[in-house]
């Protein structure tokens, strides 16, 4: 399945505003980069870095005026999402090292004060991809799904006591539910074909069966058409742009994935 | 100054019960491990890994039946910890790609919440580290510090309602401030000559002028005698010891620091 | 200035092959890449990864059958590429850790034959990169510089008997040179604007004054024009392909730099 | 296996003298640091950090005058050194990407000449360990092992052209056989127990069955008694200390294994 995607953001900038961006799609499983187009205007110095989670991340200092950051890419992604019930637990002792930092709380998965809930929820299941299939069943029964974007994300707990969310809102639940079960599990921020609205969407991968899997609570089943941007512990980590200084908020905010009916490759 | 730490703690284990210990000391900026000592009862096989901060971290399966962790050092410290007044602030364009992280909100460090409070914190102060010493001074007059060891930790938006904490909850506050001003902070955790009562101890510091400074609210001057453990975000990177599946308790938690008068080294 | 560059192989597969490929850009200092195609026919699975000097790497399995790579970039570079005469050698203590293992021999670079000859080559020059552009001027006009490509690899005591090499070849033994004098060098593989005959080209940089500077001994002058592909201690770690198994060669290679005249940016 | 490692080294330092050393054990698999102890006289300032293979390496600048560096462990090594004849070669596209780099060729392994006698040398032999076991026995009986310590390190080439070599020597020419078979294979240095004359050691790992296993051409056959301090590419990486500006040779060198009959845990 091949996709174009883009993302387009403007700004009207009035002090100089130091920016992280994370915006450069990386080829990973599921995934190939075939192109990619990143355009910045004005023009400006822009450092590149990898974060600790292996996300392409961009340093700038904006400028007063308008500042327009657009991104493009077309990739190719799987036909099919793999998903795997009865995929088993991984005991903690075999999991691998750089994989033990997603079993940890973080800024918007309290997963410290979620263990009897997800206890409750996972009831009777198998230990593994069962449970966090539970876990997202639960999330799409349970919490009503707002679609669109929130201002300020707000933390699991937060989520479990409105009793609803934007898909980052369910995903930050779903991901603190798993790690109070001892399942590591990381936020993903990307795009989705077929969203509506369109605009950049966030859903959860947890670690079972020696792997990463997909999970999805917005949607009523696992569909392809993801496109991966970044990955971390949660929203904190994985903030499409974070921007330091007096706050500043798009003008122009305009996300479109396109299916590419073939493509010579 | 020549110390001698040690930590030993006893634990009664009744199903096998995964471990992460974070309790080998590494040598650092004001630190030389001139002897570590690290003994486990009984023996059982042990993984050693370094974490995304720099810390050795010791994965191991506990099983039925005591286990004792013990764990000495003899380390050479600082005479007297760096201060510097005036430090300026690092613009974010400047700071090393490395440090960038812990600019960034985690679990018990809500720093999206906290920008107009700190900024009435240290109004009038120069930008960097006078900043920060405003934020030390402002917990150590406004937040009553309880020594001893809270059962469970609690985030800077908590302690702030409580107004009070052990030394952990006032570093995490300061933490949170200091990120809300851009400031990168971070969170240590180790042992301290002289703390009354001794345990274990926690602090912050905070990254000015090119370098990062040892701050503590709990202490009414900076002293010489901290042994650093480990750094991370918070308290959620920068455990002691991570334990999955039923919660045990130590049974025995001992934990000392004598000053070595010399040592023919 | 904009550029476009393109790389175009074909093979020929007759077993499975599996490749590691190091063909995608990315930004750095004095590099800006706006826009990125990576083509593969046919499309074949790839994994993508960063190695240990922060190369982009692509891991395949090619099938049997024709096997076709092409990438082509729009850069922006400098205009002028940093010079820095006088700028001073940075004593060993104060190198960064990360710049230390640019001071080792490494396959193609045996710095540990070299002292003496480089103790005489920079009699008299200040240290620093004073040093480095006597090394350079000694490759000069010393080692004939022969265009193209050579078919083996080959190390800095071959090139140094041999007198003449190309571009590859004068960089290795100028790296080699340098950490014999304890100043970090390493190789850059990448495009170059203008290189009479096309094809990808090899340079070095060298650890001065706090940061890396660019030299090049096959041009009389340090030009702009160059796209960085990837770093490393020298070209065994930096290969536009490693390939394994049964050897195969590329029937065609197409390397193309284009001045744009302007970019709407 | 409980061992007592020492080593003791005396300089005569006539300028201040950067140095890089390795020689602060870590636990890992087969092995477990119980104590360590590391002394410096005199005590100068010392920063310790981890390179790219995990190593723990301690930078110091040695002031005109005596140094000594003392360091000494109490380890706990594995009973037996696991072998597995019979484990299977792991194909490229299957090895973890960290592992990636010890196939490339490195300074003293020139995996990239060695290519035809690697392949008569291991004819008729399974694919994966059986091949690297016949690689260590044609060592055993066609380059003559020289105990003790050569001055300067020689490559793998000039170790086959010379018929014979240290410890270290041996290891380089199988290191390089192996990565001409695209099999992984790394140098390792540590202690050994029993070895005569005592000394510090060189073996070599090759990664075959989804793991590391350890090879040993200097033994008859394979011991338990092997205490790890570092692994690399080859010497280059691995050596227990460099050392910068005018050689300076260690005055005393001493070395020590000890068995520790038993230890209350």
């Amino acid at each position: 399945m091949w996709l174009r995607t883009s993302c387009e953001m403007s700004f009207e900038i009035s002090v100089p505003t130091p920016f992280i961006l994370m915006l450069r799609l990386r080829s990973g499983r599921q995934q190939w980069v075939a192109s990619d187009e990143y355009m910045l205007t004005p023009i400006i110095p822009v450092m590149e870095f990898t974060d600790g989670y292996g996300n392409l991340c961009q340093r700038l200092v904006a400028q007063p005026g308008p500042l327009t950051i657009y991104t493009s890419a077309e990739v190719m992604t799987a036909d099919y999402m793999d998903q795997s019930p009865g995929a088993p637990f991984v005991d903690i002792e075999y999991l691998p090292d750089e994989v033990l930092s997603f079993l940890l709380p973080s800024r918007f998965c309290e997963s410290d004060r979620f263990g009897q809930m997800a206890t409750a929820i996972v009831a009777g299941k198998a230990l593994g991809y069962d449970q966090v299939k539970a876990i997202e069943d639960w999330l799409r029964n349970s919490i009503r799904f707002e679609p669109g974007n929130s201002e300020v994300p707000i933390s699991a707990v937060e989520v479990h006591a409105r009793q609803s969310g934007v898909c980052r809102d369910l995903s930050h639940l779903g991901i603190a539910l798993c790690r109070s079960l001892s399942i590591p599990a990381r936020l993903v921020v990307g795009y989705m074909y077929g969203l509506e609205p369109m605009d950049l969407h966030a859903w959860f991968e947890a670690y079972v069966g020696g792997r990463w899997y997909t999970f999805d609570a917005t949607q009523t089943e696992l569909r392809s058409g993801y496109v991966v941007i970044g990955y971390g512990r949660d929203a904190a980590d994985v903030a499409i742009y974070n921007q330091f200084g007096p706050p500043v908020s798009p003008v122009v905010k305009d996300v479109r994935v396109q299916l590419l009916e073939k493509r010579h490759a």
